[in-house]
């Protein structure tokens, strides 16, 4: 029973025992051996997948600049594989030679150390589940329904198991801070990748000492190129961009070093003109990715209503469910323990009984903040904001079934 | 600190602070953007990884069979990326038309089911992440080490995130068991594949009901054609054939059917001539995958010993490891919460200091099975056993910093 329904009630119509008199068909698949195993030592999807692929949702004016989104709609489970991780890069994707590549700790430390990718894999190690989000995610509905689909509007978001070696690690192989007036001047530090765009950000180390790692593998193997290979920052909870890709330089320091990406980019400019600078934590929020536009109600039933929540502060305490514009709510299940700063795939049951219906999905995390409504988040951050957009998210259902974002 | 050692002695020699006096060369990646993100939108590994693929390591006698195994060695982590999970074929890898692939649930349900792909997306689903072994696994050591690096010893071994139906679910779609003498005659389920081997096994009701899960994706996407697109049964812990591909057919009986692969195949034969026959669970094992055969130790000083241990009776409750050819063992650490019949993956700290060594592992799992050694477990089963190869494992360090399975 789900909801107080037999699921035997729950499968499409002509579905009845007299039709298993016929006996399957034994298809041409069944009738002839299949492909050997070596046409494929690193295996790819299914044709018949061939449209779950990322896609770009816009052109960047700058030469290099280019993002690619993943396709909520058609994954399942918590993971991103590899092949579909969202992409943002400030000037394409470096192609580095890993036995040349070495990472530099230097700055307020000791004993600043140049490391080799050999002698990073000799250090400590250790795997987390994590999110990534761009900061520009959802960026689309700050104005209203953009009408586009959950891979354009939320496809900036992945989440895959991340290996490498704690920051507080390399720091302490590079003998530890160097003592000072921490307790008066807060320290610093600065990640600069080795793509084009050198791309530099200034985090808070005493936000991120035992949070970030040194990342060089991603769900099992070393990274993608699009995703940092060799190395990269990881910064659990961060916005995207902070999570430096193709990481050749860490400097600890005692002050942010106002860099173009932070002073240029990733601020919010607010009603008063006021701009909102190194707000770092994605805020919680959540999406319902099945159905979501692009798919298509095909009988009056039951449906699984299922999405993901997530937050850059802990874990998801909640999500909630409605399916009547948010006039009324259920509390949907989560998929799994609570992970921490990581995709929560949540459940709720619901039957569609071919009328139009307005279905949502609102997070709560453990700190208690609720995701907010399009409209508080516009009346506390007016409508020049374009970063850190995370309001309740809507879809239509028409009476045909068709789901749009209107 | 790390095992009584101060970090920064760890890394190697020559990284000293004055070579940084020296600025990182600004290599050509950094020089030149990079490639565009629309090259890429189903992603791959960097080039310079292209050594990390599965490997076949025999020729099968009968048409269609085949195998390939992961490459433990070079992987981190306790997930298996997609594109490098195990393969065992049975008549090659049928290439499934998803809108035209159906599932039959039959036999002794009260309203017997054909399900398509859309019906069963349809069901409330849920994600686990668990091991799948191959019973073959580790048969290369039962007379003694084979010489093989990892990949070749323990690589019909992976682990995923899966998606999918309940069988408890799909069953209660069907409208429930019929109601009969249960008590005495306990229900079996016949599993059958819609590959041109039409595999097929036999598998206890009572003890996969509410663990087995009817899957359609794997780490976030759908299955890979190679491990069962559009559909197969997950059956966590128990041997990975039982875990039938390309799914058809369940089939609920109030006998074991004694198919081909259960009579011809994948029983044990024992010292006094009978068979071992239905042994599902795969027992609790470890191994070392870094430093493994392959690699190289460079330097004298710290390296980390890395591995993967996994039950398929539940959790690892302790992995101990000896580098003194098990007369000393350490407790190692694990990484991450304790998953249910998952790869978990441990990490113990180890200074070599240039002299031949032996390096091994043991696993205890949540029911208090200690992993045996091979004498014990030739004592137990013989020279004639095939499967369910599980002895502690050896891996021998030179004076040359060489590791060999020896």
């Amino acid at each position: 029973m789900l909801g107080g329904l037999a699921l035997s009630a729950l499968v499409a119509p002509g579905a009845k025992a007299a039709t298993l008199l016929k006996p399957l068909a034994v298809d041409a698949w069944t009738q002839t051996p299949g492909a050997p195993v070596l046409d494929h030592p690193y295996g790819l999807p299914s044709p018949h997948e061939s449209n779950v692929v990322r896609r770009t949702a816009r052109a960047w004016p700058m030469p290099g600049a280019a993002s690619s989104l993943t396709p909520l709609a058609d994954l399942h489970g918590a993971l991103t594989p590899n092949g579909l991780v969202y992409e943002r890069h400030h000037a394409g994707v470096p192609d580095i030679d890993p036995d040349r590549h070495q990472l530099v700790m230097h700055g307020l430390v000791r004993e600043p150390k140049r490391f080799t990718m050999d002698d990073l894999l000799r250090l400590p190690s250790e795997s987390r589940v994590h999110f990534l989000e761009c900061s520009g995610n959802t960026a689309s509905e700050w104005k209203g329904p953009s009408g586009l689909p959950v891979q354009l509007t939320h496809g900036l978001l992945s989440c895959c198991e991340w290996t490498g070696v704690r920051l507080s690690t390399v720091i302490e192989a590079a003998g530890g801070l160097v003592a000072g007036d921490e307790g008066k001047r807060p320290r610093w530090l600065l990640a600069e990748g080795a793509d084009a765009a050198a791309m530099t950000r200034s985090l808070p180390l005493d936000r991120v000492l035992d949070l970030a790692l040194v990342v060089y593998a991603q769900n099992g193997e070393r990274l993608r190129p699009e995703n940092g290979y060799p190395l990269r920052l990881l910064v659990p909870g961060f916005e995207g961009n902070t999570n430096v890709k193709w990481l050749r330089r860490l400097k600890v320091v005692d002050a942010p070093l106002e860099t173009r990406e932070e002073t240029s980019k990733y601020t919010g400019l607010l009603p008063d003109g006021r701009a909102r600078q190194f707000v770092f934590e994605m805020d919680a929020k959540s999406v319902i990715t099945r159905p979501s536009p692009g798919h298509s109600l095909t009988v009056h039933g039951y449906y699984p209503i299922v999405g993901l929540a997530w937050s850059g502060r802990g874990t998801i305490r909640q999500v909630e469910v409605s399916t009547d514009g948010g006039r009324t709510w259920q509390t949907a299940q989560l998929d799994g323990p609570a992970r921490d700063r990581a995709l929560t795939r949540f459940h709720a049951g619901w039957v569609w009984n071919g009328e139009p219906a307005a279905i949502l999905s609102r997070a709560t995390d453990s700190t208690g903040y609720v995701q907010p409504t399009r409209e508080a988040l516009v009346q506390a951050r007016g409508l020049n904001s374009y970063y850190h957009y995370n309001g309740i998210q809507q879809w239509r259902i028409g009476a045909d079934g068709s789901v749009k974002n209107a």
